[in-house]
Protein backbone atom coordinates (compact mmCIF):
# COMPACT_ATOMS: atom_id res chain seq x y z
CA UNK A 1 0.00 0.00 0.00
CA UNK A 2 1.85 3.08 -1.46
CA UNK A 3 0.25 6.31 -1.33
CA UNK A 4 1.99 7.43 -4.07
CA UNK A 5 2.56 4.76 -6.53
CA UNK A 6 -1.02 3.63 -6.30
CA UNK A 7 -2.64 0.53 -4.41
CA UNK A 8 -2.86 -3.33 -5.29
CA UNK A 9 -6.05 -4.70 -5.00
CA UNK A 10 -6.27 -8.85 -5.63
CA UNK A 11 -9.95 -10.28 -6.18
CA UNK A 12 -10.95 -12.44 -2.92
CA UNK A 13 -13.81 -13.94 -6.11
CA UNK A 14 -15.38 -13.84 -8.93
CA UNK A 15 -19.36 -13.42 -10.41
CA UNK A 16 -20.72 -16.04 -12.38
CA UNK A 17 -23.42 -14.69 -14.54
CA UNK A 18 -25.65 -15.14 -17.16
CA UNK A 19 -24.65 -11.90 -18.84
CA UNK A 20 -21.78 -12.76 -20.69
CA UNK A 21 -21.38 -9.21 -22.38
CA UNK A 22 -20.68 -5.57 -21.32
CA UNK A 23 -23.37 -4.38 -23.74
CA UNK A 24 -25.52 -6.89 -21.93
CA UNK A 25 -25.38 -5.48 -18.41
CA UNK A 26 -28.36 -3.31 -17.28
CA UNK A 27 -27.38 0.29 -16.87
CA UNK A 28 -29.08 0.95 -14.17
CA UNK A 29 -29.68 -1.40 -10.98
CA UNK A 30 -33.58 -1.07 -11.38
CA UNK A 31 -33.33 -2.23 -15.26
CA UNK A 32 -33.60 -5.55 -13.76
CA UNK A 33 -30.54 -8.39 -13.82
CA UNK A 34 -31.17 -11.98 -13.56
CA UNK A 35 -29.65 -14.50 -10.52
CA UNK A 36 -25.86 -14.61 -9.80
CA UNK A 37 -23.28 -16.46 -7.75
CA UNK A 38 -20.67 -14.90 -6.21
CA UNK A 39 -17.56 -17.43 -5.99
CA UNK A 40 -15.08 -16.77 -3.64
CA UNK A 41 -12.13 -18.00 -3.72
CA UNK A 42 -10.67 -21.02 -0.78
CA UNK A 43 -8.54 -18.83 0.70
CA UNK A 44 -10.91 -16.39 1.49
CA UNK A 45 -13.66 -19.00 2.96
CA UNK A 46 -13.32 -17.28 6.58
CA UNK A 47 -14.23 -13.87 5.27
CA UNK A 48 -17.48 -15.30 4.52
CA UNK A 49 -18.75 -16.26 7.50
CA UNK A 50 -21.65 -14.84 9.39
CA UNK A 51 -23.33 -13.89 5.72
CA UNK A 52 -26.79 -15.32 6.04
CA UNK A 53 -29.22 -16.18 4.03
CA UNK A 54 -31.40 -12.72 3.74
CA UNK A 55 -28.45 -10.65 4.58
CA UNK A 56 -28.49 -7.97 2.06
CA UNK A 57 -24.77 -6.93 1.04
CA UNK A 58 -22.77 -4.63 -1.28
CA UNK A 59 -20.60 -6.55 -3.38
CA UNK A 60 -17.70 -3.92 -4.75
CA UNK A 61 -16.20 -5.67 -8.29
CA UNK A 62 -13.57 -3.98 -10.32
CA UNK A 63 -15.37 -3.15 -13.98
CA UNK A 64 -11.77 -4.60 -15.74
CA UNK A 65 -13.52 -3.53 -18.94
CA UNK A 66 -13.62 -0.03 -18.14
CA UNK A 67 -11.98 2.85 -20.12
CA UNK A 68 -9.42 4.55 -17.43
CA UNK A 69 -9.01 7.60 -19.01
CA UNK A 70 -12.73 8.65 -19.29
CA UNK A 71 -13.88 12.02 -17.07
CA UNK A 72 -17.07 12.96 -18.58
CA UNK A 73 -19.74 11.03 -20.07
CA UNK A 74 -23.28 11.39 -21.64
CA UNK A 75 -25.67 9.67 -18.42
CA UNK A 76 -26.91 6.23 -20.01
CA UNK A 77 -25.43 7.13 -23.43
CA UNK A 78 -28.26 9.32 -24.06
CA UNK A 79 -26.93 12.03 -26.58
CA UNK A 80 -29.76 14.39 -25.45
CA UNK A 81 -28.31 14.72 -21.82
CA UNK A 82 -25.23 17.09 -21.27
CA UNK A 83 -21.49 15.84 -20.36
CA UNK A 84 -21.53 14.60 -16.84
CA UNK A 85 -18.55 14.11 -14.59
CA UNK A 86 -18.33 10.23 -13.83
CA UNK A 87 -18.07 10.83 -10.07
CA UNK A 88 -22.05 12.22 -10.56
CA UNK A 89 -22.96 9.19 -13.30
CA UNK A 90 -23.22 5.23 -12.24
CA UNK A 91 -20.63 5.58 -15.65
CA UNK A 92 -18.43 1.57 -15.45
CA UNK A 93 -15.36 3.79 -17.35
CA UNK A 94 -13.84 5.85 -14.75
CA UNK A 95 -10.68 6.36 -13.15
CA UNK A 96 -10.90 3.70 -11.22
CA UNK A 97 -13.33 1.28 -12.06
CA UNK A 98 -14.73 0.50 -8.69
CA UNK A 99 -18.00 -1.50 -8.87
CA UNK A 100 -21.06 -0.95 -6.23
CA UNK A 101 -23.28 -3.34 -6.36
CA UNK A 102 -26.26 -4.21 -3.79
CA UNK A 103 -27.72 -7.27 -3.18
CA UNK A 104 -29.66 -10.49 -1.46
CA UNK A 105 -28.09 -13.41 0.02
CA UNK A 106 -30.63 -16.61 -1.02
CA UNK A 107 -27.88 -18.76 -0.23
CA UNK A 108 -24.51 -19.84 0.67
CA UNK A 109 -23.39 -23.24 -0.24
CA UNK A 110 -20.36 -24.95 0.61
CA UNK A 111 -19.39 -21.97 2.69
CA UNK A 112 -18.03 -19.46 0.04
CA UNK A 113 -20.64 -19.57 -3.16
CA UNK A 114 -23.52 -17.24 -2.80
CA UNK A 115 -26.18 -17.23 -4.92
CA UNK A 116 -27.61 -13.59 -4.71
CA UNK A 117 -30.36 -11.69 -6.25
CA UNK A 118 -30.11 -8.09 -7.81
CA UNK A 119 -26.82 -8.08 -8.75
CA UNK A 120 -25.91 -6.77 -12.12
CA UNK A 121 -22.48 -7.51 -13.40
CA UNK A 122 -21.14 -9.60 -16.09
CA UNK A 123 -19.95 -13.00 -15.97
CA UNK A 124 -16.16 -13.25 -14.74
CA UNK A 125 -16.17 -9.85 -13.17
CA UNK A 126 -13.64 -9.67 -10.21
CA UNK A 127 -14.97 -9.29 -6.83
CA UNK A 128 -12.94 -7.12 -4.34
CA UNK A 129 -15.02 -7.15 -1.00
CA UNK A 130 -18.33 -7.96 0.22
CA UNK A 131 -20.03 -5.86 3.05
CA UNK A 132 -23.13 -5.34 4.65
CA UNK A 133 -25.50 -3.38 4.66
CA UNK A 134 -26.55 -1.27 7.67
CA UNK A 135 -28.89 1.13 8.85
CA UNK A 136 -26.68 4.34 7.53
CA UNK A 137 -24.56 2.86 4.58
CA UNK A 138 -28.59 1.90 2.62
CA UNK A 139 -30.32 -0.21 4.66
CA UNK A 140 -33.92 0.14 5.81
CA UNK B 1 -5.36 -4.23 -14.98
CA UNK B 2 -4.31 -7.59 -14.93
CA UNK B 3 -6.67 -10.39 -13.20
CA UNK B 4 -4.03 -12.75 -12.25
CA UNK B 5 -1.55 -9.66 -10.88
CA UNK B 6 -4.07 -7.53 -9.02
CA UNK B 7 -5.72 -3.93 -9.98
CA UNK B 8 -4.10 -1.27 -9.04
CA UNK B 9 -5.70 2.52 -8.18
CA UNK B 10 -4.19 5.47 -7.72
CA UNK B 11 -6.08 7.71 -5.38
CA UNK B 12 -8.37 11.15 -7.03
CA UNK B 13 -8.39 12.77 -4.22
CA UNK B 14 -8.05 12.30 -0.21
CA UNK B 15 -10.03 13.15 2.92
CA UNK B 16 -9.21 16.41 5.08
CA UNK B 17 -10.61 15.90 8.60
CA UNK B 18 -10.13 16.89 12.22
CA UNK B 19 -9.92 12.90 13.16
CA UNK B 20 -6.40 12.67 12.72
CA UNK B 21 -5.64 8.95 14.29
CA UNK B 22 -7.52 5.52 13.52
CA UNK B 23 -8.73 4.94 17.17
CA UNK B 24 -10.47 8.33 16.50
CA UNK B 25 -12.58 7.02 13.82
CA UNK B 26 -16.24 6.59 14.85
CA UNK B 27 -16.81 2.28 14.43
CA UNK B 28 -20.04 2.45 13.15
CA UNK B 29 -21.46 5.75 10.68
CA UNK B 30 -24.33 6.03 13.02
CA UNK B 31 -21.97 6.90 16.43
CA UNK B 32 -21.42 10.50 14.78
CA UNK B 33 -18.73 12.25 12.05
CA UNK B 34 -17.31 15.29 12.22
CA UNK B 35 -17.23 17.73 8.94
CA UNK B 36 -14.75 17.37 6.37
CA UNK B 37 -13.30 18.16 3.14
CA UNK B 38 -12.91 15.83 0.32
CA UNK B 39 -10.21 17.42 -1.90
CA UNK B 40 -10.32 15.83 -5.69
CA UNK B 41 -6.65 16.24 -6.94
CA UNK B 42 -6.64 18.93 -10.25
CA UNK B 43 -6.23 15.58 -12.82
CA UNK B 44 -9.56 14.84 -12.11
CA UNK B 45 -11.97 17.67 -11.76
CA UNK B 46 -13.84 17.17 -14.98
CA UNK B 47 -14.59 14.26 -13.01
CA UNK B 48 -16.70 16.51 -10.66
CA UNK B 49 -19.36 17.84 -12.59
CA UNK B 50 -22.47 17.49 -12.12
CA UNK B 51 -22.36 16.63 -8.31
CA UNK B 52 -24.27 19.52 -6.65
CA UNK B 53 -24.44 20.41 -3.01
CA UNK B 54 -27.45 18.66 -1.75
CA UNK B 55 -26.18 15.14 -3.05
CA UNK B 56 -25.80 12.13 -1.62
CA UNK B 57 -23.21 10.64 -2.34
CA UNK B 58 -20.88 7.42 -1.60
CA UNK B 59 -17.04 7.49 -1.32
CA UNK B 60 -14.81 4.97 -1.66
CA UNK B 61 -11.49 5.27 -0.04
CA UNK B 62 -8.55 3.39 0.40
CA UNK B 63 -8.05 2.28 4.22
CA UNK B 64 -4.39 2.69 4.06
CA UNK B 65 -3.54 1.77 7.45
CA UNK B 66 -5.62 -1.61 7.27
CA UNK B 67 -4.33 -5.13 7.87
CA UNK B 68 -4.91 -6.94 5.00
CA UNK B 69 -4.21 -10.28 6.65
CA UNK B 70 -7.09 -10.45 8.95
CA UNK B 71 -9.96 -12.43 7.52
CA UNK B 72 -11.96 -13.00 10.61
CA UNK B 73 -13.15 -9.86 13.69
CA UNK B 74 -14.66 -9.73 16.58
CA UNK B 75 -17.38 -6.89 15.77
CA UNK B 76 -17.10 -3.60 17.13
CA UNK B 77 -13.49 -4.31 18.98
CA UNK B 78 -15.50 -6.27 21.66
CA UNK B 79 -14.74 -9.60 23.16
CA UNK B 80 -18.23 -11.20 23.76
CA UNK B 81 -19.17 -11.16 19.95
CA UNK B 82 -18.07 -14.24 18.04
CA UNK B 83 -15.47 -14.38 15.51
CA UNK B 84 -17.08 -13.20 12.03
CA UNK B 85 -15.63 -13.46 8.98
CA UNK B 86 -14.53 -9.41 8.06
CA UNK B 87 -17.10 -9.59 4.80
CA UNK B 88 -20.17 -9.47 7.54
CA UNK B 89 -18.66 -6.95 9.40
CA UNK B 90 -17.37 -3.24 8.79
CA UNK B 91 -13.84 -4.07 10.14
CA UNK B 92 -11.43 -1.77 8.31
CA UNK B 93 -9.11 -4.96 8.44
CA UNK B 94 -10.11 -6.83 5.35
CA UNK B 95 -8.07 -8.01 2.23
CA UNK B 96 -9.52 -4.91 -0.29
CA UNK B 97 -9.72 -2.07 2.55
CA UNK B 98 -11.57 -0.36 0.28
CA UNK B 99 -14.11 2.20 2.27
CA UNK B 100 -17.73 2.73 1.79
CA UNK B 101 -18.72 5.89 3.38
CA UNK B 102 -22.29 8.06 2.78
CA UNK B 103 -22.82 11.21 2.80
CA UNK B 104 -24.51 14.78 1.63
CA UNK B 105 -22.58 17.07 -0.24
CA UNK B 106 -22.87 20.62 1.65
CA UNK B 107 -21.21 22.83 -0.89
CA UNK B 108 -18.19 21.87 -4.25
CA UNK B 109 -15.40 24.81 -3.68
CA UNK B 110 -13.25 26.21 -6.43
CA UNK B 111 -14.86 22.98 -8.75
CA UNK B 112 -12.79 20.20 -6.59
CA UNK B 113 -13.40 20.84 -2.53
CA UNK B 114 -15.88 18.81 -1.71
CA UNK B 115 -17.39 19.59 1.84
CA UNK B 116 -19.21 16.85 3.12
CA UNK B 117 -21.36 15.74 6.23
CA UNK B 118 -21.43 12.21 7.62
CA UNK B 119 -18.12 11.16 6.56
CA UNK B 120 -16.18 8.97 9.06
CA UNK B 121 -12.73 8.95 7.42
CA UNK B 122 -9.27 9.51 9.23
CA UNK B 123 -7.22 12.86 7.82
CA UNK B 124 -5.04 12.01 4.98
CA UNK B 125 -7.15 8.81 3.74
CA UNK B 126 -6.97 8.24 -0.29
CA UNK B 127 -10.36 8.66 -2.13
CA UNK B 128 -10.73 6.54 -4.89
CA UNK B 129 -14.09 6.98 -6.27
CA UNK B 130 -17.33 8.97 -5.96
CA UNK B 131 -20.77 7.83 -7.04
CA UNK B 132 -23.85 8.92 -6.99
CA UNK B 133 -26.52 7.53 -4.37
CA UNK B 134 -29.68 6.02 -6.24
CA UNK B 135 -32.70 4.99 -5.72
CA UNK B 136 -31.48 1.51 -6.11
CA UNK B 137 -28.51 1.60 -4.77
CA UNK B 138 -29.23 3.31 -1.11
CA UNK B 139 -31.18 5.93 -1.95
CA UNK B 140 -34.76 6.93 -1.18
Amino acid sequence: MDKKNGFVFAAVGQVHSSLKERTGAPRQAWDGAPGATVEIYPDFVDAVEGINPGAQVWILTCLHQADRSVLKVRPRGCMDNPLTGVFATRSPDRPNPIGLHRATVLALDEGRWLRVEGLEAIDGTPVLDVKPVLPQNGGS
